[in-house]
């Protein structure tokens, strides 16, 4: 059997494609935007580099295509008010002066996020109607990931749900 | 706090990034590669286009930097064994030849994978010691995502093991 692809085809395919969940911040100029992030990946550890691409139809795009830095956020169960808001469309991601703050470097970002990292945007790419980012991560903004007694338990997007994996979820190997 | 990233805190902080797994399939000249990945990602609709990222330390590079096309299967649970093949180094992939079956096109394939699609390569950038590919979907090589009764279960790499997702693992809207 073959079929040729449509745009629905794709979009059922990669609906049922699961994904890790980040939130991502940058600043141009004075403008500050958050977005929730499906394609975030690990490219190499040495060097330390990640990739995501921002769509063109993102009201963040123009922020994101313009940052020489943007703030990865981990999110979790006990973060997913923070993917919540930055998926929403038409919310002011920032109006909650409590839930942020700013770095040094003058990123904005969240403290609640378990992980946050800190990278430098070293290529840009285009590919259809998106940008393909490469960045190059800098520093630990902040880090749960080695606590045990706060080990976070990671979040998932798959067929337009959010998926929290944890002891029960793990297959037998 | 601040601190300094080096390749292990990386490390570290992608193994709690979890991650859809598919397994991909190329061949360059006479040479058949296959490899499963957690970097597959959507990077639009319209077109259809995915991204997914090759290390130089991985054997199965000089096929997949060299390919026109590539061959995406989306694992399930019932599919794991094929994750599981395509991870484990030092295995001769197409070792057992029931398990794939050619496409008219040339490529090997798993007809085992719940969905399957078929990809042109469009371009290739560095990223320190990888390849990050851009691929343009071109068929549905075979699809199991939109039959109710078949849905698959999707797989999860996180944190060195596998989970599956399914009613239990869905968080409340």
């Amino acid at each position: 059997m073959t079929l040729s692809i449509s745009t629905e085809d794709f979009k059922s395919t990669f609906r049922n494609h699961p994904a890790g969940v980040a939130v991502l911040t940058a600043v141009a100029g004075d403008e500050h935007a958050a977005m929730t992030v499906s394609s975030l990946f690990s490219i190499s550890a040495d060097p330390p580099l990640i990739g995501f691409s921002v769509s063109d139809a993102s009201s963040t795009a123009r922020v994101f295509n313009a940052a020489d830095t943007v703030i990865i956020h981990m999110v979790d169960t006990d973060s997913l008010w923070l993917a919540k808001l930055g998926a929403t469309s038409g919310v002011t991601r920032f109006e909650d002066s409590t839930q942020w703050d700013v770095l040094g470097s003058g990123e904005r970002y969240f403290p609640g996020a378990p992980t946050i990292v800190r990278a430098a945007v070293v290529d840009r790419v285009r590919a259809g109607g998106s940008t393909l980012c490469v960045a190059h991560a800098v520093e630990l903004v902040k880090s749960e990931a080695d606590d045990d007694a706060m080990e976070p338990t990671p979040i998932v997007y798959h067929n337009r749900r959010w998926h929290r994996l944890n002891g029960s979820s793990a297959l037998a190997d």
